[in-house]
């Protein structure tokens, strides 16, 4: 029987426990699987296959688990920069928000992100937004896998102009999205300690447990929240949550820049991971989360890119890149933040951020079959001494040639095989004109 | 008379004084020459040209500036990261370069940067290295705009066992090349005030003063090097070399990180510049340089790359994306290093910097044709509000289709007109072998 996809003609970082660098990989696959990892010494012996790809002489990597999207802001990407945070929020995003953001533009913008993700390597993401069940249709169609989170939120928000009703509509999204489609899990996002109550977080906690669902917060963010909640509270935002009981193995804390030790020793002694978004973080002024510490407490860490509207791409490379940078300048410390570290959280970690460690994030048997190919004939990654290096500090997201999710095809040759970007690209532009236009009189 | 070249459809970001936004905007040139820059209202006015280029709705912009490369060293690029600074020089770098950096690994390796950089939208820069002769023979024959500096070091470095032949070498190299190639421009470059003697240092800076070069030196880069000179002299880096009269309107201080209030007054007063390089100095957890306040002060401030073995790039779209995020958490400030601000720095300030304002670092009649087009039909930069938004924080440098340099189309639809990439990346990936294999022995 032939394989599946035949993956050959590339070095592969395997970016599982042993973290193995195969000269001449070959993966194999079978439905949505990968069922042999392994060198090929000499090409004749090419296993026999039902689509054979050539990753001439480039890298394969398993696919990067962005863990933190609001796959619709797109749609404001570049709306508003450089502003203080309050200004950004209230004069241009809310607005654009509460005025844009129908099912049908979420859909659009979610597909534009899909686009935007496959085509950089990404192959699954954590999002949270609202009207996710716009969001869940447009990943489902575009093929990508996704933890997808219906917004929480004691404010009216696209969709829901009575919070009264969030967790109703949270639950049946859940409903509706489990066992629907095998890429698609559903999850809660609950946006955020300040902008919640104790009783909505607690209710949106419960609903989670209900369900087994992941449970996603905006936590630790900025130097405001953190004082807001230590005088409203007399804690940290990790310690009120912590005291909810809304901190355990299957909550991602999103940001957690404002954490002591004493808030990573209880993140650590939950298993509750974090989503870390020092691009986000570092454009809106926020701070600089502690990773070096989280991952010596032992937490599950992923990289997320944070929603266009805040950094303003969804382009992994760019914040591996960013992520070692910042954590070596951090701690005055060259050797920190390594890049096989970075690799590791952009894929690995990210998977065991957001529950599916089991599932995704390494190229081993048994796995699905989640895989990028990148092309290192191009200036820029010429020479190669270590593949990993280029992966973290030379490559680009255009780098990325091949994309396979769940054992299918979605990038060959740079290009989406499944997706009309023309008409994404033109209507998007077409709203953004009107966005823009409105934007501009504020 | 028809224009030579005729650069259409596309949107002009001038970065001239007024830093204008031209829709539809038309660049005309004549010889090496920008001699009209305005909008277009209608297509069919289009003005006759020997070559006319469509940007494609895309951003026209100057070519970018970059202000402190060391270009061969692409053929380290990834050989060693993530060491402390000392492991990193004594195991790799400099036996790497003591055994490789022979004239024609020299040339090669700058071959293969001049790919990199024209590929990315770089049009000039301003390089310091050993054997400088084989660099500006490649630099010319590429096309590309540079100011070269032949290095000055008490050490033994590249094609000079003894030091003291340094200046006479430097000066041979500055003779060599003034008024020989209109786009290269020699200058002296001198290694750093804790490599080299007062008396080097003043012989160099002297030197520069007789044939009118520019005086580029790393200076203030680490906190070792901050507390050596201190130590030593009782005073910054920047206050010994002001204290020899090495700094003035024709020094280029590279790095300027451990600078107080007092160093920026005086570089201010002396009217020099600054080559800011923040990924390498994150990469080496060097420090972060004061930019917000270099440019309160009235500095003149490029960004530069650095060499490919500290970055590990030499594409200056991440370097824009990184200023301008780290300054903001530098300064826990969103409104710090807008795109603006940013985007003149990669230009005009490095123009500036290098004591090239009059002839590059915007689009304006009069000065030479320098220019670069990018793509924007593309996920990543859809949709757009604000060109400048896009190009700090979103564009790639594979986004950039087309380049001109001195009036001379050198990259069409991303190709190389007047290189052959293919011999280049196999002659250094073969020569890698060599490097790496014995980089892992150490």
């Amino acid at each position: 029987m032939p394989y599946d996809i035949v993956v050959y003609n590339g070095t592969v970082a395997t970016v599982d426990d042993r973290f193995e660098i195969i000269e001449k990989g070959v993966i194999c696959t079978e439905g949505d699987r990968i069922v042999r990892v392994e060198s090929l010494a000499d090409e004749k012996d090419l296993p026999e296959a039902k689509m054979a790809i050539d990753a001439g002489g480039g890298l394969i990597l398993p696919g990067f688990v962005n863990s933190h999207t609001h796959l619709p802001m797109t749609l404001f990407r570049g709306l508003a920069d450089d502003l203080p945070l309050q200004q950004w929020l209230d004069d241009y995003i809310f607005p654009a928000e509460a005025a844009h953001m129908t099912a049908v533009n979420v859909s659009m913008g979610t597909a534009l992100a899909c686009a935007e993700m496959m085509l950089s390597g990404t192959t699954t993401c954590c999002d949270g937004y609202f009207r996710e069940e716009a969001v869940a249709e447009s990943v489902a169609a575009c093929g990508l896998r996704a933890v997808l989170g219906q917004g929480v939120i004691d404010f009216p928000a696209p969709g829901t102009s009575d919070p009264r009703q969030n967790i109703t509509v949270a639950e049946r999204f859940a409903e509706r999205w489990t066992g629907r489609d095998s890429r698609i899990r559903p999850s809660v996002f609950c946006h955020s300690p300040y902008t919640c109550s104790a009783e909505t977080l607690t209710s949106a906690k419960k609903l989670s447990q209900k369900h087994g669902l992941l449970f996603q917060i905006h936590a630790a963010e900025t130097r405001n929240e953190h004082e807001r909640i230590r005088a409203l509270h007399g804690m940290t935002p990790i310690g009120y949550l912590d005291r909810l009981g809304l901190i355990d193995a299957a909550t991602l804390l999103v940001h957690a820049v404002w954490v002591d030790e004493e808030d990573m020793a209880v993140v650590a002694d939950r298993g509750a991971a974090v989503a870390h978004c020092p691009e986000s973080n570092m454009k809106l002024g926020a701070g600089i989360a502690p990773l070096t510490g989280l991952l010596a407490a032992g937490i599950a860490v992923g990289l997320g890119t944070d929603g266009c509207a805040s950094n303003n791409t969804l382009d992994l490379f760019r914040t591996m890149d960013i992520t070692a940078k910042l954590h070596k300048i951090r701690d005055m410390q060259p050797t920190a933040a390594d890049a096989q570290t970075v690799l590791t959280l952009a894929t690995r970690g990210g998977a065991r951020a957001i529950g599916m460690e089991n599932e995704i994030g390494s190229l081993e048997v048994g796995k699905k079959a989640d895989l990028i190919v990148i092309d290192t004939r191009q200036p820029h990654l010429v020479p190669m001494y270590h593949p990993v290096s280029h992966v973290v500090y030379a490559a680009r997201g255009s780098d990325v040639t091949t994309v396979v999710v769940d054992g299918r095809l979605l990038v060959h040759d740079r290009q989406p095989l499944h997706l009309d970007l023309g008409p994404i690209m033109e209507r998007v532009n077409a709203l953004a004109c009107t966005i823009g236009g409105e934007a501009s009189l504020t």
